[in-house]
């Protein structure tokens, strides 16, 4: 046992754990990562346990990994380096809900389906979704976004402060509940997006909606994937403020149907959802339905009824899940790109056309009205050249997406493995991020060996 | 001469500055502070002159401090240990419309006015509209808004990335033309609001909105001021997306008719705006109608005319200088403070009763929406007794904002003076934008003795 962990027995007690199958469970996430094991887990329960492990573990020299949901698509939680766990899940109390300011004030460890499942008589909802039912904090760290952040944007937009502790144990709020200021540098949107390499996010600050009057949903299918891409392009460009607007090629349709059985045609399709009054959604699906038609879309299919809403975007958020029904056995790899609207059908269209190639089934889902969307490698990583191949595929992917001016991650993060794409994205960036993570961890022990000092 | 000015005319020339009268020009702005004059002024033009003279500025620990348009309210632009004014209005190319993409790459000394006449044709337009006819990185400087920022947001919303020179004299992309990015620490955010103390910004890369269908102006005046603020509020809380909801008391109104002979009624007034289609722009202004006659108010006076709603804008803007005809001889000393907007109505009715103790007129008009309003003191600085009166209530109006959870500086910055107000604001949150600031100007040349060195 480490010296570290010791102390923080001695410090928290039975908050400690050095339990092999808890280590295991923090040593992994969603991502191909291979395990790497912390030395011990502590299940803080309060800003206070944090604060007291970061210093025990600041005087040990030893590194700190903040653990929310496991739900990491890229590797974030995974201690390389060993050290110490902080698993977030016991600080999970909602600590208030501003109606009025239409904002909401958490512990790191609340999940974003605990937050809504909370406002539900209240009229507001937290927006930003993932797959997961991530924790706020792990969301902050990684710049999560979803399915609403075209109409309603993603944590950097949404969270409007955090109560962090920094590397030597401080405790810092980084601003105000407020709409806007102009005081200073912007310590919260520095921790949104930082991947748990700057210090340790206690408590965050979101921005609520109100539900809005009516919600409704359509399906729409098309005869080409250009013509499904091509009705987003042209969405986006006429401004006009719809809530979802999903891409599913028809790989992941079939996978869709038989994972939650939903009977669509096999065809290029659009998810897509309208808030609003019941004019106002009204004039907003008239003008896609125009658009979609144009394109050779199929008509609407509705659903306003809350069940098959629910039903429609559960089967959207599972898709990760549902690779298995194509391919039993699969693993997925999944990649994450994001490119200026302009070039979405051309970006969409090659990453097809590489898919086409492939020896292994590959689905393409996107939030596409931001521009980023996911090409799903379904192989089995026991055969080397299946792997090797989605690598291919992915590097390909990748460049083509700096190539047009886009970006190597929309909303999962850069993790691990990704690490090697952020010079060639950001060139002399990098260089600044290494001097802000220096100056903020200057022992570099908040998740070591990610953002900040490697790239 | 300095040594670092020798150096600057031999790899410069003509570009670089000594003349007595442009060194003034350089060593004051719109605030109250007292002037500082750079050693010598350097008009660059192209991101490899600034390159040229930070690099010569850095080898001799020279000062830089970066000057746009000169309309700070804060001192920002002023030198105040000496060193070296960085002219940019000549680096006033706008390099790229991406009308598909909705957004647009200017240099940084474009200035507001500039970029919308530019996009006149485009069906586009910039929306952030500070008072003055500011240029863009002097906006993203001071992270600056206006009145459409309640509908738009501010430039933390609107910068999409930037290219800057470092303290060193190296030109980093802060980020890509993409509307999400999950790949590091945010950049971009980083120097929106540093006040040109991490570097200088050359390059912005803003977004764009499409010019709504219908624009529709409307004038409204209540019977008390509450009842104006909670219509206000309540329309926020509505979350209708009004374009602009502008306050203006009733010595406000007296300025604005004097000044622009608008001929308004004089009682506490709004100044709304609505954009989109004409059935949401209608439907949108019956509903706030509802709510302000609910809470006393007039019927409202539309101007859909392009000149009549330009010249009620106008007006709006030029507050500043209307305040003369109040007062002739007088100057503004203007505050700037943000409230969460459930304690709106309480902020400005306690600002108007102690205005009402003032021995000067006392203006209050405000972006009200976003919570932000500014109290102006009509003083003869001349007079020591209104200069202290007016520091006195300034103070007063400051600490109760941060009391109600709100920040000294919703648009205007911190600047010199209000550096005091820092660390009450943001605690220990102070010490790690010291540490920022000294891992990115280690010397300390860029704008020193302001923001990330003080407080």
């Amino acid at each position: 046992m480490s010296a570290a962990v010791t102390d923080l027995i001695a410090a928290l007690g039975e908050k400690v754990s050095t339990n092999p199958a808890v280590r295991d469970h923090h040593g992994h996430d969603m991502s191909r990562q291979p395990l790497h094991r912390p030395d011990g887990v502590v299940f803080v329960e309060s800003e206070a346990d944090v604060v007291t492990a970061v210093k025990i573990c600041a005087a040990h020299g030893t590194p700190v990994v903040p653990f929310g949901a496991g739900s990491s698509m890229e590797g974030h939680t995974i201690p390389l380096r060993g050290g110490v766990s902080l698993d977030m899940t016991r600080m999970n109390k909602i600590l208030a809900v501003h109606a009025e300011d239409f904002d909401a004030v958490v512990q790191a460890g609340v999940t974003r389906k605990q937050l809504n499942e909370h406002l539900r008589d209240s009229g507001l909802m937290f927006t930003v979704d993932p797959g997961a039912d991530a924790s706020l904090g792990g969301m902050a760290s990684t710049r999560a976004s979803g399915t609403t952040a075209v109409r309603y944007g993603t944590m950097r937009e949404t969270v409007i402060a955090l109560k962090v502790v920094t590397a030597s144990g401080e405790v810092v709020s980084t601003g105000r509940r407020v709409k806007k200021s102009s005081t200073g540098y912007d310590l919260t949107k520095l921790f949104v997006g930082a991947e748990g390499t700057l210090g340790v996010i206690t408590e965050v600050t979101v921005k609520l909606h109100p539900i809005p009057e009516v919600i409704a949903s359509a399906i729409c299918s098309f005869a080409t994937m250009a013509g499904a891409v091509q009705t987003v392009v042209e969405t986006m460009q006429s401004a006009l403020p719809v809530a979802r607007i999903e891409f599913l090629d028809e790989v992941a349709v079939d996978a869709a149907n038989a994972h939650a059985g939903l009977g669509l045609k096999r065809a290029p399709t659009l998810f897509l959802e309208f808030h609003g009054s019941e004019r106002w959604v009204q004039e907003q699906s008239e003008t896609v339905r125009d658009l979609a038609r144009g394109n050779g879309g199929s008509d609407f299919d509705w659903s306003t009824r809350t069940e098959d809403r629910a039903r429609l975007w559960k089967a959207r958020h599972e898709t990760i899940y549902s690779n298995q029904s194509l391919r039993p056995g699969c693993k997925t790899y999944t990649t994450d790109v994001c490119v200026p609207i302009s070039r979405l059908a051309e970006a969409v269209l090659a990453a097809r056309a590489d898919a086409d190639t492939a020896p292994f089934p590959v689905k393409i889902i996107g939030h596409v009205g931001d521009g980023n969307f996911h090409v799903g490698y379904l192989i089995k990583p026991e055969i080397p050249e299946e792997l090797a191949e989605a690598e291919r595929l992915a590097e390909r992917l990748y460049q083509r997406t700096m190539d047009m001016e886009g970006t190597f991650s929309g909303e999962h993060g850069v993790g691990i493995s990704k690490l090697k794409y952020l010079r060639r994205e950001h060139g002399a960036g990098v260089d600044l991020m290494k001097a802000l993570k220096a100056a903020l961890d200057p022992q570099g022990i908040m998740n070591p060996g990610k953002l900040g000092q490697e790239g």
